[in-house]
């Protein structure tokens, strides 16, 4: 098979990248068909006189894509999965949340996958060469940044998040600030500390499918509040907080994961009373709100909250860069020292480096003028979603108006045929995640969620007319079962 | 107090850490006495000209050292514990593993404070240039290293690890690794697996003091189990199986943290047969192994299962830098799966950047070389240790023969003046940690840490000479309380 490959040694692109790159065509291309062995590693080195671990690693990287599979004593082969035929194990009957995530990983990094499946910013529009000069200023304190750091995180970057969130209209010391890995681990550490397996858990439906799979590692059973387009519908949530008791209430009030929605101020004020009067913390999750495209961000229900009620939680994974993976947490006083606590249970802290590296990005005012130089460009984005929502869905799909943030939550209609988009739709290079794992229950096939970050207004215009076009002819294969209509209300 | 200050806009060192030195300068000289108030922060930025974050992020490391203290509304004062105050809370009567982490992770940070009490490598020891050079390698793949990777971890890395493993004689596939932010992660995830709040796990006596917080977490039972200088005492480890059902046994059997033992080939044979017949797994902890003075690393108890009883974890915080929060996780397959799902639970993953990073170091054979190059000087430093034990400790006094590893376990006379040893050794300027965090009981005076690998010989001389000067002068004050003596026995 050498003649497959050419291996430039004098460009730019890694040799393992580049011997990864030309396999993947050839796969693509069919020239390797599912069931084909490759070479063994030696072989391969042998041939293309590079390492053994040259090879390995292009090896290793197309196995993480799913194009390869390697299996000790018998080889490597050609998947019979390859990403051509990569499916949603989350779109069967009984999918969990993660499942879901797994294939949202794992199809952001296949290739020839453009992906409306991931709510994450365009690396492309990533300011890397402001980023890495931060990184690089952390040289001269390279004896700092590799040995353990405070659990409670980095002083200095704590000292710029007491800045971030005075403009966000939240005062707070760095003493009352907990660094996290990104707002999951928070939200983890958070449920920890004030749950108990077999305890209720409030959450908007739908919800974070993360926040959904956490739950239920930890045992925690999710009630679901119903919403509309000012936030979680608050006469449900009384109801439902009184019939349930449940220990807090998780809301991401600010463009929310997945329906775009933001909560009024007059419902975050009404939300706070409702949780002070039926006894329960508010779990805010502020991830997105930075990321307003029609107005200014709305300060959070932390900047309301008068009885330390709000656990207020945040992370620069959509404003910035998820692979960052840093975040931070201000908990009502009972529970900071607590916090640490578990955050040392967990895992000791954060990488200094990448905290000091974030620190200096904030302080030299990097970040501000990153979001003032993306936001035009998403809100562009957003707006070529909706043109060609409109455009090309059929009569009967409805769809979310997202005011800022990255998604796109649509409602198709009941119809059998609609639990088969996501995998007909990834059959052409597409992916989309089915909507059914951001429901508390993880039933009903009749949702989708669109993301809109990291494609171009074109890319998106063309993947969202193909969706529109499977849903156009699964809806005309086969008329709905008699049996299902009747008793279905769409969930926003 | 403007006089203080000389500002230096030329030199390399960050303003706000000239200020910050030239405050601690003047709180440890006494000229700002311990509740002085200090200016505000808008004062300071406009008396040096420097911008306010400059000045904050001054406060802020002053105050993450703990020499000042801000409140807000009031203002910013010189702690009234500053660190010529710090002191021990773990040697309290009721210390927990809690307090012991983050007094040793504070003491690390302390300016003027020598430790014993971390068991971290020296971070002057670093290989800083190699280190910068694989990182900045990765500027060509800015835009998948600021994307979420993989949960399991980066692919490249994985391929590293089975190497890294293959010279452990342990044989794995990439698919069977779990990258983790650090063995804390690691045993995290795999108590929350395997056990329910109430179980009871095996661990030595003593043992890590960062496993005993976490299972205290997690709310799990340890037994403890005694150990001699070739590992657990396997009778008493049968007897309490048997008499406990724990669901597994925790141990770290290369140059175990605290006493430096090495468990023997043949003890690690036995323990696994010994699980295999009692039903419990083995969570070996092997964060040491490869650090090995006398004679080459022992391989794992992974390499000898032939039944799936074991979770292998290691990382490179003990061998390289701490700072990286990065490590591995072999779990028996039928857990693989969970794993991963429990560490998108937990934080969705570790930094793309730094594991590919850490990836590429490895894949240079900079860590065998750093290795290499370092075990001498570490040699050096337990010599320097034994030697300085030797000559300075007064009778009564015992400690381990560390042939590896950073940790030097003491025992003590049994007198009630023992207790208050590691603060009246702090109150020199030396850290070392009480023994009584180690223990799954935490009781018991009459035992001390301390570990070497981050000190000069001459420091370590020196220090040993301290903390054998305070031990006589305790002894020689008070005789031993009568109704003390008679049932102790040493624990190691």
């Amino acid at each position: 098979m050498s003649p497959l490959f050419t291996v430039d040694r004098t460009g730019d692109t890694p040799i393992y990248r580049q011997i990864a790159d030309q396999l993947r065509s050839a796969i693509a291309s069919g020239q390797l068909p599912p069931g084909a062995q490759l070479p063994t590693v030696r072989q391969l080195a042998q041939e293309l006189s590079v390492t053994r671990l040259t090879v390995q690693n292009a090896y290793a990287d197309l196995q993480s894509g799913g194009w390869i599979e390697s299996t000790v004593g018998r080889g490597t082969f050609v998947s019979e999965q390859a990403p051509m035929q990569l499916h949603w194990r989350a779109a069967s009957r009984s999918p969990t949340p993660a499942l879901v995530i797994g294939d949202i990983l794992q199809m952001g990094q296949a290739q020839g996958i453009r992906s409306f499946a991931s709510a994450s910013p365009d690396p492309s529009l990533f300011p890397e060469t402001k980023f890495w000069e931060c990184l690089e200023a952390q040289r001269s304190q390279t004896k700092i940044v590799v040995s353990y750091g405070a659990a409670q995180g980095d002083a200095l970057l704590r000292s710029e998040f007491v800045a971030y969130l005075a403009e966000r209209s939240v005062v707070a010391g760095p003493d009352e600030i907990l660094v996290v890995s990104g707002v999951t681990q928070g939200l983890a550490l958070v449920a920890q500390l004030t749950a108990q397996p077999g305890d209720c858990v409030l959450v908007e439906q739908p919800t974070y499918v993360g926040f959904l799979h956490l739950l239920r590692t930890q045992g925690l059973q999710p009630i679901a509040a119903p919403m509309d387009e000012e936030g979680p519908i608050l006469e449900e949530v009384e109801r439902l907080a009184t019939a349930h008791r449940p220990r807090f209430f998780y809301t991401v009030p600010g463009f929310q994961n997945p329906t775009g929605y933001q909560m009024t101020t007059e419902r975050r004020q009404r939300l706070l009373e409702l949780a002070q009067r039926c006894n329960f913390y508010i779990v805010e999750d502020d991830i997105y709100s930075l990321m307003a495209y029609d107005a200014a961000p709305l300060p959070p229900i932390k900047a309301l909250d008068r009885t330390e009620r709000v656990f207020y939680i945040t992370s620069f994974s959509k404003t910035l860069m998820p692979g960052l993976r840093l975040g931070m947490v201000m908990a009502p006083p009972p529970f900071r020292e607590r916090l640490i606590a578990a955050r040392i249970a967990a895992d000791l802290g954060s990488p200094p480096l990448l905290q000091r590296t974030l620190a200096a990005f904030l302080h030299r005012g990097e970040f501000r003028r990153h979001l003032r130089q993306t936001i035009p460009t998403y809100r562009e984005r957003r707006n070529a979603m909706l043109r060609a929502l409109e455009s090309f869905m059929p009569a009967g799909v409805t769809w979310t108006q997202p005011a800022g943030g990255f998604c796109c939550w649509l409602t198709l209609p009941r119809h059998p045929g609609m639990g088969d988009a996501p995998n007909l739709v990834l059959q052409q290079g597409w992916a989309v995640a089915p909507g059914n794992v951001f429901l508390a229950d993880g039933n009903g096939d009749f949702h989708l969620r669109l993301c809109f970050g990291a494609l171009t207004p074109d890319n998106i215009r063309q993947g969202v007319r193909l969706v529109s076009e499977v849903i156009r002819r699964q809806l005309a294969v086969e008329p709905p079962a008699p049996e299902m209509s009747g008793e279905w209300m769409p969930l926003v």
